[in-house]
């Protein structure tokens, strides 16, 4: 049974504050909490429904506590509109964070990306594209949001998020290693003109303001995704593209 | 001043049901009016704080009502979640539906999309790859939702939105032309050795339930959007993309 005790942790991990004294997540809906049953993560415990619990049984840990959940409890726990029949309450992974292995391969940077469910979209997004590292300034939308968590679709268990000052992280990539560091501006190389090689960074900047300036200052690679202008209409064209979108048509550029 | 008949009229727009009878649309915050009153779309009004009206008064055509509000007043009729300094409503446009120019350009067909943000986005994206025809639908997100208008960013006005049965609408199309039609699924030819001609069809599925049978069996082209295997994680991978992220990719591809 699901004790008061209980109820009142799971609702408090839906805020950063207690999230980072916690060291916990939530995880919601039954097919997000088998994929990251399914994962390295360390599951604490499962609420669900008992036929939930009784169907998946077996791919709950041994050990593990379950606890079986009402409807109603399931609808005041959960943080999304309609209660979903599973969560599961997981420790915050812990990464290494190694420049000289990172600088090899290829990473997004993330400069004060807000909004969760953008955030989410490019962890799925670096996922697809085999990208498995990223860096985000501390501004960013915190990854273990539930709303960014459920974003992810489960690509969270396959992509480590490390969140660092990006000047300071810049500086320790230039002492490892001479890496091209991209970044889409207005005026830039076409990314069709463009070639990419097995490994850099690639930085995305923030929804409204774009690139910090104090960010600018590291990137040697400006691109730019080319517009096509409408053949019939004459009134402008779109003045951006969102952030995930920009990152989905680099990084498929990118594994081209 | 504002009447409440009048407040009462903008809270209806909020609702399908009402921009169906009057044939009119809401447009909220400054951004947005300002790049909407600035199109072929006819206004009906516009609700301001008075300072916003003097400023921008020049932008909003003459015999056109300009109605001030007070906070609160922009705070009770704004269906965002902080009021605006603007709101303007707008006619719904009757666009002529010519399959034989349709067929002479690119244009992309949502099956069943039906979350607002997405739809919004992907109208983003054709603006941005000047692609002006968008055929959706029935079931899709209705492109004059609050949320959909907003999502757009104002590409709204450049891109041209035709509700249609799906099967119907391909049926015209095959009587006009032979036009590739492109779509994604899991099995399919690779998007990087795709090559793309001048015009087609690219049909984008459910977010949930991709192409449906019944516009499947329409489609000459099934491409793939390869993913690219991780080199340290052996925990699978992402099992799909986000919509509006696939159409960005293949739009992409399409103008590359």
């Amino acid at each position: 049974m699901l004790s008061k005790a209980r109820i009142a942790e799971i609702r408090s991990l839906q805020q950063k504050k207690f999230r980072n004294i916690e060291k916990r997540f939530v995880a919601e809906g039954s097919k997000l909490v088998l994929e990251l049953l399914d994962s390295y993560f360390e599951v604490a415990y499962v609420v669900a429904s008992p036929e939930w619990l009784a169907d998946n049984n077996k791919h709950i840990p041994e050990g593990i506590e379950r606890l079986q959940a009402s409807r109603s409890d399931l609808e005041r726990i959960s943080g999304l509109t309609s209660a979903p029949e599973a969560i599961a309450v997981f420790q915050i992974p812990e990464y290494d964070f190694d420049v000289a292995e990172l600088v090899k391969k290829w990473s997004i940077v993330l400069d004060d990306i807000r909004d969760p469910g953008n955030m989410g979209t490019i962890i799925r997004i670096a996922d697809w594209f085999g990208i498995d590292s990223i860096i985000c300034s501390p501004e960013s939308a915190e990854v273990w949001n539930p709303k960014v968590v459920q974003a992810t679709m489960g690509s969270i268990k396959r992509v480590r998020i490390f969140e660092k000052n990006l000047p300071e992280f810049f500086e320790l990539v230039g002492k490892e290693k001479e890496v091209p560091i991209y970044g889409t501006f207005l005026q830039g190389d076409s990314l069709n003109e463009t070639s990419f090689g097995k490994s850099g960074m690639l930085v995305i900047g923030n929804e409204s303001h774009g690139i910090s300036p104090a960010v600018e200052a590291y990137i040697n690679q400006k691109i730019t995704i080319p517009a096509f202008a409408h053949s019939s209409t004459k009134q402008g064209k779109a003045e951006s593209l969102n952030a995930a979108v920009a990152t989905a048509i680099i990084a498929a550029a990118i594994r081209r």
